[in-house]
């Protein structure tokens, strides 16, 4: 007799009414049915929260006023009924107190990103972290595309041979106009330092192509000489930024993240050149990897279950035959996928396999605070801490 | 005080271990959350069944041996707790038998393509639909996509003017090799005409492209003259189909499927042209929609949630904003969505709401039985019976 | 001391002011600079013929009232002076008296394609070709592409294996309103059939499809079943034509071409797959030989002077590095350069190596009866006559 | 009665067995039909410089030992037989001597870019220019290319609203290894600073960024912070650059150059954006400018006689239909074609229209200078020199 799967029970903070990433986060985790939503507290206002629990089929007794209460809450009842992994969507302002809190009681975090609104919070809560021995994700949902972790292996076994130059991109076109100022709610909190933290678009996805090229790269970003810009009348925070890079294994680079490039969409892009060729991936279509090795035809590797081509950790983050699109939500699933694997193994690492973590958050916080820095300053490189390096090599 | 929201209780028939198909649907399923998974008869391998329920979560009690037990089982439980949709995901044989006993049991249905093994067991099949006055439901996934309905909107609306040419084609290359003979067992059964019917490409996959062209175009093929051939030594059916149609309304057109054409993945392609224009779609970039408007520059229309060209059909079947890839799981999502709709609203007509029915059923397997007898015979021109042609404007 | 090169001395019939096929005849051959323009009939309006003359600095002695003067005239000039090879860019009906006599007074001649008006008419001309032991082309100047060449060799030496399928399509759309109505000469002449005999898009366009699917694939069209049909009020031709064909080693497959796909400008394609792969070619970006080698990544062949995988018959077609576009006048450059090393080698065969010549005109006259024949009738499959089916495998 | 048109007499100097754009702009020139070569100094080999002459079918008293005679000799000449216009095609430390010579001896001057090999080269070759009022035309043969046109023309009338970013690279890869040491001498004199000047890369392709930037803006580059390397053993000069730009009008941007991007041909690509839409196109793929005005559809602007939404400057640089490929040397015979008009026109400019002229070099040179020292110093911006700034934005 096969003992039946138990699905993970999880709640929110965090996703209200209208909120898209929340609604992605639920979508991605139903995808592998490995998840139940338990409880939430959706949002602080009362109407929407109870609105919000019903229509995903809570009952009323797990909707909770606020994230406090919750965490109080669910504690005290019985482990076959507790929740097990919180999924932090909240503005940034509150990722780190929830997650830190939610830690200590015990519950596992899956936060959105970035980790905090500043490194000397993210430091404090990569030590809670520690101590805890729970799992601690965030959601850098990009590093869980099939074909990302395939340019990452070939780039680790040689097939590029010593890397040169890494090329990453992100150039959104939403914030052209004062779209906060129309009413975008996501736009509206985005821009206001208090919740959003000193980075805009720096923060907001200039760390995702940060990440995806250290990731890719297997190697850090080491020194950058930024600029950055805002160019929408009353927008506080950045909302554009290019910068030359290079990293400690000698390549040189160059990291564009923007959200006033009218009329794009969401084409985070990645290229890495070795002595033996190079590569490309862009997101928009995320089955297909641009491999041009040196003097023979270029190839273009897709994804695909069973495709030869792939690596393991590729392999294991498809489900559909070759033709059949995966996208973002399954991108997505992949992450979910690795939290459902550690919490059921009961790891006592805080790092589930293949999720993005708190290092990632520290490296991407120092990230921020340096290129901002660079950018007000005279100097034309600055280094990011080197006490914070050693996380480009995401474990698998 | 708000109702929670109560989940569809579903049972499958087929998909033990390795199915893809049965996976794909539980994965689509669960994306938007509103079907819970209760039961099962999986596989007739006893032992296949208990470890496939069992890793779903299922209860022993309610993975059964058969889909005999499993429909007397159900049957008997109280309301509350009786699966409500069962889904078919059996080899083609066994689509028919199984949907009218649980039609008559009083339940929904969800089966995959083709609804049954030839055109009299449609029609039988067609009247228990009609009498049951329960959802039955057609997986031919393809028209799950957003931007498939925005073509056909775009048709119907005359954007185009008068429909003149379609040409759809679907050049798969799994079959190139004797794949069957190698093990595959999706390959085997599809090969069998016990199992599958007498079309082999023509029914897996060229009824795909006859539906879809019908859905898009808003009109019938009436006429066609149907070429098939068979390239692998050993291979009983068809693997491959070329065929010149002429539609209801004047436009004439081209289908083409096949599983030889090597290298291929699954490159379902539609082209509609008209006196004002010409749209094309490619469900291996299902984001992007191709318009070219007579004297003005192409355009390309992608999807995403608040994309302000979307027709309302398109904009419903959206989830994630522009440049945030969705794709097969999000189409079969959208087919699901539309069951949930008519399952909750406890419609009493057959058909749920954007979903394919018994109608394109009846359609496809004229289609497929109309050609086989004109490739086989000398005529040029064989007509699809004309009482049957009423089905290729689905409601929305 | 070296010799310097003589240039070959051209003329033309046709091609006064506005015609664009003539102007990219002398772009053409201008471009190696191995011919040099000494006299024309360009007009039968005296002031258009005597101002193009002179707009491209020919002598006003050298250019002729008509075309039978050119050749009286042209034949009593020294050898030394005497145009060598006679361009023919007239209407279609034109073709071949101008040939006849041009072959028979001892000029080469390079001629507009289709080479007459009907089958017998081109049986004759095959005649005086052949007894002329002069140079005859026929500018079917998509075979003078690099990568056309490429796929050729490919498919000749193997690399597809077992050819089973062939797929060509020319989709323009240009021809979607009534332009000739509207004014434009180049509509207009070619819907008068006794300007450009039974075919209208068949014979203008649907002759490139053709030749390209035996040239690629290396046999020949045998039996084929056709649609036509004549879309705009008034039009005397047909506009579109589609049909299923078999060819003599086995292979099956369809050919599109139309010239109401509204909004489509000159997209020529081809697919070829064999057991062991497929090759595609696209007319509009002509640079890029997609290869999809059964169960390896697909691979995108560049062309390009010394890209390493490019046979000798492309290398020799290409002028520039990767990633400098050739076109379409460099396709027709290639033509013009194999009737150049004709000419000057004195070769005492009527076929220039690697220029289509006459058995490719009757191939397509043969095709295009057959076509329109077939699709009036009731047969379901009429044979291109056989004693014309040599043709297929051009010399190189 | 018409005069017969003239052809306008040309000399090279350089251009040798083997050089690819020597031949390249013999291609060019020969497409319009406007130019004849008259003479030239091929090599400094007596048996190449003879043997190129012959093959090109000078006579052999046209055909001169080295630049100077051949620059005395002509001018001897009779003005009917004399040559106009000397294309340089040398290794660029030849271009300003000779250049110079000959605008002094009154003739008209197409050069290799770079200029000269230094900025107080290029402003000395300036002066001479000015007092020559000879024309002097500079091989930037990019801004040849049609969309390049169509592309400045819907900045400046203002289709994009206030241009914000300007993203240009130019990623090649053919000197990811060491082919100057294997022979490859088109690599090895670039990589000669007494042949090459200081810049590499930077010189050789980062210029065409450079200018097509400023072209297509149509503003200026002001402020730079620049990164260069180098990354095979022993080559001298650098083969990458990355540099951050700020622009007059209040732009700023990325440019990327580099040869060291394996796999890589030759895709130089320009984007634009404003606050109203962007603009982005590939040189690899001349006939499309991807337009995507805020919140409509994105379109395909496509090239092509008579297409309505081109403008002028665009529609005069294209020969054929939409569709039928025009490439790399129709761009060049753009400029050609510029060339020829001010020659024919007795312009006493030294400014032919549309074509690049001294003072892109000029700007060229300055932006050469500035790069490295940027990259060599401390200093995060510098600024390129303002007084040379004038020349962003090109005649027509």
């Amino acid at each position: 007799m096969h003992a039946a799967a138990k699905k993970i029970r999880m709640g929110f903070v965090g996703g209200g009414e209208g909120s898209f990433i929340a609604r992605a986060h639920r979508q991605a985790a139903g995808i592998d049915g490995r998840f139940e939503l338990v409880c939430g507290a959706f949002s602080r206002d009362p109407q929407n929260n109870q609105r919000t629990g019903a229509a995903l089929g809570l009952a009323a007794e797990r909707c909770y006023d606020d994230w406090q209460t919750l965490l109080e809450s669910e504690a005290r009842l019985p482990a076959e009924q507790r929740m097990q992994l919180l999924i932090i969507v909240t503005p940034n302002h509150l990722h780190a107190p929830i997650a830190r809190q939610a830690l200590s009681a015990g519950f596992h975090v899956f936060s959105e990103k970035p980790a905090a609104l500043n490194l000397a919070e993210v430091q404090a809560l990569h030590s809670v972290v520690i101590s805890s021995q729970r799992i601690y994700g965030l959601a850098h949902t990009y590093l869980g595309y099939a074909m990302v972790w395939q340019a990452r292996d070939m780039v680790a076994s040689g097939v590029l041979g010593r890397v040169r130059k890494v090329i990453v991109e992100y150039p959104q076109g939403w914030l052209s106009t004062d779209v906060a100022g129309q009413g975008n709610k996501q736009a509206g909190w985005r821009d206001d330092p208090t919740q959003s933290g000193i980075g805009g678009c720096i923060g907001d996805i200039g760390t995702h192509a940060f990440s995806l090229a250290e990731f890719v790269a297997g190697q850090s970003i080491q020194f950058i000489s930024a600029m950055l810009g805002s160019h929408v009348e009353g927008r506080q925070l950045d909302d554009d930024v290019a910068m030359l890079f290079k990293m400690t294994e000698g390549a040189s680079g160059v990291l564009l993240a923007s959200q006033v490039c009218a009329g794009e969409e969401n084409p985070l892009k990645i290229r890495v050149y070795g002595d033996k060729g190079g590569l490309e991936w862009h997101q928009e279509e995320p089955a297909s990897l641009i491999h041009r090795p040196l003097n023979e035809p270029m190839r273009i590797l897709r994804s695909g279950v069973g495709q030869p081509w792939l690596c393991a950790a590729a392999s294991q983050r498809m489900r559909l035959p070759a033709g059949h699109p995966e996208g973002y939500l399954e991108a997505m699933a992949n992450l979910y996928g690795g939290l459902a694997e550690a919490i059921l193994q009961g790891a006592d690492d805080h790092q589930a396999p293949g999720v993005p973590g708190i290092e990632t958050g520290l490296r991407g916080m120092a990230f921020i605070e340096t290129a901002i820095a660079n950018h007000r300053g005279n100097a034309k490189w600055s280094e990011i801490p080197a006490q914070l390096t050693g996380a480009a090599n995401h474990e698998q």
